[in-house]
């Protein structure tokens, strides 16, 4: 079968490798009708070592099940699926509890040798547990929206959630990306008062505007900072919802989040040190909160507005490829002028 | 007036200085009847340098009010009154919703000079949103007690409000002084069912012990994380309760959170850099929050409970001694010989 395999930064191929086939009784084989390049991809297209490669890629997918193991008792061959970027078991206690990454047997698509989600198929581990159904066909409109129940729709709703946004909450976006635009729209939904989007990228955050943004700031460091101040009475926003991942993302977000307020990163944060101390957020009693979301949680809830669309996040993906359009897929969305590929293989 | 300044790391000293005068419209001057040494002047005690000194120390009273200024209209000559360990207005956004610690106009006693508790008077800036009146007099049995409304008490059950303890939560409290034996007592009062103390004096886990600890953990770093992941049938607890300050205890926190869980801190950072990144925090959806307590705003709930005898914080104080003996008190507690030292100047 074709697959990407990254074998270093700004090198993607796409290959011929091995048929993905079910090796535990557990698993289920999916061919992929629909899957899309990351922006959390992006941290290793600008940065992987050869050494480190080369490495399958994908992790976002709606596909049919071709094939379950033994174990499997909720899926049938032919069933429309989608997968959240981490396989769980679904019974587990951090489960049941809603945090589905922290699945005691689960874990994420790339620590799957062979596996990727950027393929013709992916064997996919805890089948049960991973993967819901879609209540429609694989060539349906809804196709694009369905998929942001994977990751985006999801990471952007779970930093709206970890971040405590509710009626009322003045909110601070930072980043434009995929990611960004569903933490404004999710924001939106549990009734931010005020959203501020910072981003640079005037297409985006004209969207951001359409997905309920009140505001926009375009400068970043000290300048971004100084000017959602002005735009709070001088204090900061409630809520700070960081979508980014990188160092200037987080010290951005210190800057400009309130007294007593909250930080929610869901950007996947490519430094592990950084300020804590009380200068940055014990002084002001700030929380930091976030994580990986557990798309899988929130599939159930976000499925009924898409399918009867009240939301469409579809809207982010602005370009669609085959497989092997994905190498430039890749490079078009690192040099901005894609936002987010979705990918037919 | 006699006052207590730090010249250096192990130099403090009891000496005359000019007397506090009121020099504000919004100020009391308040003579002193109980201070006490703070396990957070052990940080400076430990290693601050003489180019930083000399510094007037303290930041827990109560005390008497002697005048006020024209603008006071809460508090009379005679009053009995305890200050939190920060000053504050009582009205601006912050103070309202009970975050006095970033009062807009207010501040800490350290940012006040030529002010300190450790003596026999303090001018005390927005008297009227500062000053909590005591029902008792002066020399009241429950004075012990009530001092720790300044300071420890507050701080502890802040760690344990901010941590989100409830009924049913796992807990683990770092550090046996007296924030922690404190923290150990408001986990408990929310409704904590199992609390692990890690500490290493047994004279205060022992009293951590009556407090409300179900198990005491005194081995630190790897080992002790390894003790309370054992006792927590290896996932940490919900809440981890950090009240000492000192990087290794950061860390010790974060190897004893569960995945979800969150870790308030309390102790004062002595760094300001620390890991935060996939590894520590991001990747088990870790929430970091905690710091500076609002003391002010616990004061009338936690008040009716010393008052009727339910709670009897005071017996974390084990030495008292006049403000000559101050200096000699600060070296106990560094020696761990006390464990805090009421002083009655």
């Amino acid at each position: 079968m074709r697959a990407t395999l990254m074998y270093a930064a700004g090198d993607v191929r796409v290959e011929d490798v091995p048929d993905s086939i079910i090796t535990e009784p557990t698993d289920a084989l999916v061919r992929i009708t629909a899957t899309c390049v990351c922006g959390s991809d992006l941290h290793p297209y600008g940065s992987m070592s050869a050494q480190d490669g080369p490495t399958h890629m994908g992790h976002e997918f709606i596909g049919v099940v071709e094939d379950t193991g033994s174990d499997v008792s909720t899926l049938r061959k032919g069933d429309l699926v989608v997968a959240p970027f981490a396989f769980s078991d679904g019974t587990c206690e951090f489960c049941r509890a809603g945090l589905q990454t922290s699945c005691e047997h689960g874990g994420f698509w790339d620590g799957l040798p062979g596996e990727g989600a950027e393929a013709e198929a992916i064997r996919v581990p805890l089948a049960d547990g991973t993967l819901f159904p879609l209540p429609v066909a694989p060539d349906s409109a809804l196709i694009p929206s369905l998929l942001t129940l994977s990751d985006v729709l999801g990471t952007g709703y779970h930093a709206a959630v970890r971040g405590g946004v509710q009626a009322g909450s003045s909110v601070t976006v930072i980043g434009d990306g995929a990611v960004g635009l569903r933490a404004v729209l999710s924001a939106r939904r549990l009734g931010a008062e005020q959203i501020i989007l910072m981003g640079r990228h005037q297409a985006r955050t004209d969207l951001g505007g359409e997905f309920g943004a009140t505001e926009v700031v375009s400068s970043r460091g000290q300048e971004g900072i100084e000017a959602v101040r002005q735009l709070t009475g001088g204090h900061g926003t409630h809520v700070v919802l960081e979508a980014v991942g990188h160092r200037p993302a987080y010290e951005q977000a210190f800057g400009v989040v309130r007294p007593g307020g909250t930080i929610s990163r869901v950007g996947v944060p490519q430094y592990e040190e950084a300020p804590v101390g009380f200068a940055s957020l014990f002084g002001g009693n700030i929380t930091l909160t976030g994580g990986p979301a557990p798309s899988r949680a929130y599939m159930a809830e976000l499925l009924p507005p898409i399918l009867d669309g009240t939301i469409t996040p579809g809207r982010v993906f602005d370009a669609t490829t085959d497989l092997d359009g994905v190498p430039a897929g890749y490079q078009d969305m690192a040099d901005r002028t894609a936002l987010k590929v979705l990918v037919t293989p």
